[in-house]
């Protein structure tokens, strides 16, 4: 197995902010794009019960298909992560429908993303639920992580996923 | 559903004899490759029994992941076909497992690709099973194609897939 452990920190925070504090700490922006998450069902296993997740992202030039596995408990996530590179969106998307997998969501963001010592800083500005910052290292300790996103103004660290909160507001509006 | 519906005639031929066939008629070789095509059952469908498929072939320099629906029954052989181009080969095996698709079998080939009057014609030459010609087409009649097929030496017409070819001996084998 190629798979990384993603190990990850997420918080809302004000991007401003966020963003004034990356510069003083003198870290590289990498790339800011629109990207577009579909999320999926899987033909006969319940994501929400496993915690596990099929996503794929649209971004402009990039198409990634990820599966994402159960979370480990603790303020800092570590789950397991695995993303294959396609060619052809609307293809893919047709494949996964005919096995049986069902669109159940769609997130969309602007990501700004930051490299800042190993660790990749995205400040994310998502459509529906406010702004965020998700700090993520491969190398750096769950306490380094915690430490860098407090100096960058993070307000409160949220281990729910943005589909997770996607949900819940589609669940609270239809039961107004 | 950008979709197409394959139209395809398959039967036992020697190649030999169907490659000076093609030269004959002014086929263009488009290419020559090593393909090995890795089936994959459903987590929770029996593909054998929906007659589906689901397929990642390897070949130098290209990734594909290709479902195919049911066959319509009648000689020439028709399916849905909706094929998906993949950057990581290793990458998108271990979603599949991670998704509880499983391998069944692997099927090795020498394919030979000609270009006939719209028509592509495959020579394969198949670890394990033999000599074949493939034609197939979306634009030619099923009459046409049986017609080329006859000229290019085709000893008997092949309803069954590879795959199950593969399997059915392996499930000989297994009783002996």
């Amino acid at each position: 197995m190629v798979a990384l452990r993603e190990v990850e920190v997420k918080a809302r925070a004000p991007l401003e902010h966020a963003r004034s504090r990356l510069r003083e700490l003198g870290a590289r922006l990498v790339r800011v794009e629109e990207q577009e998450d579909v999320y999926f069902s899987h033909p006969c296993r319940d994501f929400s019960h496993t915690d596990e997740a099929l996503r794929l992202r649209l971004a402009p030039g990039r198409v990634e298909l990820t599966y994402k596995g159960p979370r480990r408990a603790g303020p800092v996530k570590s789950r397991l992560e695995v993303t294959a590179r396609v060619v052809d969106a609307q293809r893919i998307l047709e494949i996964l429908e005919l096995l049986g997998f069902k669109e159940v969501a769609r997130v969309r963001k602007r990501r700004e993303i930051y490299e800042l010592r190993g660790v990749e800083v995205a400040l994310d500005q998502v459509e529906g639920l406010g702004e965020f910052i998700e700090l993520e290292s491969r190398g750096a300790s769950p306490h380094e992580l915690l430490e860098l996103a407090k100096r960058l103004g993070a307000e409160e660290l949220v281990a729910e996923t943005y589909l997770e909160m996607i949900l819940k507001r589609r669940g609270s509006a239809a039961s107004l």
